[in-house]
């Protein structure tokens, strides 16, 4: 867990965006036109980016640090590796 | 609402990824590996230019030919670019 101290913050976020689909979900359902709903995901898309980062951020001061100090960085930089592949476009 | 055939399968998708955004959240919480998270972000990032996609094609099929044919474009044009101008990157 202390290799994670950002989490409450990355949990914060996620919450908030978690709401704000749900918003954008009942935009929808009440017909709202496609345009206010494209800008709508599109600041979705950009909070989740920003979770990411946030994320990424977390993984580089805690575990890999860790996991270097005490030698075991090989397993760690592998899936950071496969992450970021999945996460940087 | 006749302009907006797709809206029923975008809700749909939006509660998806309501849902997936919820678990990615519960993921955090649980003091999930960074790497899996972002793999899940990534995912629903993916997701959401899918439904934001769909949105586009409503507006094309829907909104913009009905807007065209009573010869009242100019605001839906106007409108449809500046939200493409924030969807797309």
């Amino acid at each position: 867990m202390s290799d994670h101290k950002h989490r409450p913050a990355i949990v914060n976020r996620l919450a908030r965006i978690e709401g704000h689909v749900r918003a954008i979900k009942e935009m929808a359902q009440q017909d709202r036109d496609c345009g206010e709903l494209l800008i709508q995901i599109a600041a979705v898309r950009k909070a989740l980016d920003n979770a990411g980062k946030l994320i990424l951020r977390d993984h580089l001061e805690g575990c890999l640090v860790n996991a270097i100090r005490s030698g075991d960085e090989e397993k760690v930089l592998e899936d950071l590796q496969d992450a970021l592949d999945k996460f940087i476009r």
